[in-house]
């Protein structure tokens, strides 16, 4: 049979980087993954938590569960969101999804009609960017400076289209470019949005890794009008594997994710969202997050270290103060795509930067590092490698 | 601000069921519920491998998963159907999704644009309906008689619709009915999709279930022309509340599905894929499933005991052999929801027959019992109750 599949799924290529990763082979050292450290995880008391779960509330928590969420969890996370971050009015709903990505998914879903605009930082998120093509959204990027989007572009990117939906921003170290958006522009972000009537998908999974730095107020945290839809995730502060991620957004918005959560796939896995929430109720969370800090301040410093040693003057990189990346700029004139070919090569995988186009076809000169995923030796080793491969290629 | 959201989800309304049960006061005893019996999991033995998971394999369990599945499980699986039911060539491919519900919702998402049709059963699972509604699918309906599908009405919509895309079925212990499609039907169906080019969305999450009469082969079993996409679930015969379930779709369908869970979840919850693998691979699976069978057996025939002796003569009913449902049907001219909401009054929750409908509007005189989630006790009681309630609103 001839399959006549849906244009939605057409439109669609498998991710990138996820290709990339499967295909590497024992030698090469993955510095292309976006995994956080599996060290970063609280195994010995999520395995005490487990078996308390067993004993305690089985039926429970291996019976279906409701869309919106383990209630407890959604109460603890709400107050925290509150308490620590200054997020949430009693216009707005906490949702747990699974994962960050269904929260951007479902955005996606109850907002944007095919053929609608979302306008999205440039370089982004590859995921994202496939949810939103997975919908048929039409995507406009908008440049990102070192302290966050080109506003004047912004503006002009909403004057010239004005059935724009969705703006799409991770203003907190953000993937691919490690970097974050200074307080004066997120207000900005907000005010144009509020200005142009579009809704904010702020998508935040790496706000609680900063490891210097002062923390900067989210958008939502601004959020008077009921206009931002904020994504956070337990991926990297408790584990990826388990799939349990949360949305605060406005409650007109909210109900329709339930709705479009229910037709997903239900609710989201119940034992985890237990075991997170008796986390947090009695564990020591923050000081697990400060843990988880200090390892990748350690494991970027690895990296910025081996990075001044033997990187050529000519090429750039961002320096980030929390998250999993660092982005990397050839000199004009040099063949990306060429070098991440020869840099595999030599034995240590990136993520090429036309992954991270929100608009295809455009040419790009960077390349995305992460300093979580290997082991300090193959950080330091994996870095060397590539400032090694890249005195080489730049000489040629 | 005034939201515009997406056309696709302003069709949606909360699920009717979900509802019902949400607000349900301790006094009423759920009828209505779709839920496994908790004492059908395998708790102990679950509770014994995730130790072993914690101890000997977290750093697998808990980082990021690939896509298609966790590979052990998938070869497990596919093994399983393989050679008990007969099912799988090697043109197709088992994936693991988030639940039987996101196997529906990701074959709607690259299967049918919006406003194309899909063909269901009539009464149908209402969780399928409303994804199918999330894709702004149109839906027609085909009514199911004591032995499946009208096969003459399939017909006369596939010459009547050209642009049909999907079948969606239960052909087993359907939901809401409690009832089989028999094996000539199968065939049937089979050979007009065939014949029509009709991709058949075949949901078996009850096909294990069978607690009386003969086995009969699914229609994926029957698939050499590579039209079917096989849902499975593990929610009725391990934990409904860890939302894990499996495709078995043609490889073209399935690299496509793949695509589009990138996009939704990027992947099911991967303890719990290597908790399922383990407990197929060392425990006694197949068992545990004559467990429920028995259980499922037992609850039923309180069940029917109970309407024997209490329901008036003219209320129809089906006579389940497996599954988790029955289906009533009033006298003609009786109406339907005032029934419900009378029998609600007097402390019984059932599921009206409207919310099943595939087109809406059309009325119903029937209404879904469920016998797997209350205690026995309450089985019996419930039904009791329900036997005096219809013999007072028939006499009215």
């Amino acid at each position: 049979m001839e399959y006549r599949f849906a244009d939605r799924i057409n439109n669609l290529k498998p991710s990138a980087i996820r290709e990339i990763l499967k295909n590497t082979d024992p030698n090469v050292i993955p510095l292309a993954a976006g995994n956080p450290a599996v060290e970063s995880f609280p195994i010995a008391e999520m395995r005490e938590i487990a078996c308390k779960i067993f004993d305690e509330q089985a039926g429970v928590a291996f019976q279906y569960g409701i869309t919106e969420g383990y209630p407890k969890l959604r109460e603890l996370l709400r107050q925290r969101l509150h308490d620590k971050f200054g997020m949430g009015t009693e216009n707005d709903e906490l949702l747990i999804v699974s994962g960050g990505q269904q929260a951007i998914d479902l955005a996606t879903k109850v907002m944007c009609n095919e053929g609608e605009i979302i306008v999205s930082e440039n370089p982004a998120f590859i995921g994202a960017l496939n949810t939103f093509r997975s919908y048929g959204a039409k995507l406009k990027g908008v440049d990102v400076l070192d302290d966050g989007m080109d506003i004047e572009a912004l503006e002009r990117t909403f004057q010239e289209n004005p059935n724009v939906k969705m703006l799409y921003t991770i203003p907190s170290f953000q993937n691919p470019l490690g970097t974050c958006t200074c307080l004066e522009k997120r207000r900005a972000v907000y005010d144009l949005c509020v200005k142009y009537g579009v809704v904010i998908l702020e998508d935040n999974p790496y706000g609680e890794l900063r490891f210097d730095g002062e923390d900067i107020p989210t958008i939502k945290s601004m959020d008077t009008e009921g206009i931002v839809i904020y994504c956070g995730s337990m991926s990297k502060v408790m584990s990826a594997g388990i799939r349990v991620g949360f949305v605060l957004a406005p409650k007109a918005i909210a109900a329709k994710m339930t709705v479009g959560k229910q037709a997903s796939d239900v609710h989201t896995n119940q034992f985890f969202q237990m075991l997170i929430a008796e986390y947090m109720e009695h564990y020591d969370f923050d000081g697990h997050i400060q843990k988880i800090r200090a390892l990748y301040k350690h494991k970027s410093g690895l990296m910025l270290s081996a990075i001044r040693e033997t990187f050529p003057k000519e090429v750039g990189y961002t320096i980030p103060q929390g998250g999993l990346f660092l982005w990397c700029t050839l000199p004009e004139g040099a063949d990306m795509l060429a070098f991440v070919q020869f840099v595999k090569e030599r034995g240590v995988s990136v993520v090429p930067g036309v992954a991270f186009n929100v608009e295809e076809g455009t040419p790009s000169r960077c390349f995305r590092l992460n300093y979580s995923t290997p082991s300090d030796e193959k950080v330091v080793e994996g870095t060397r490698r590539l400032g090694q491969a890249l005195q080489e290629f730049l000489a040629k």
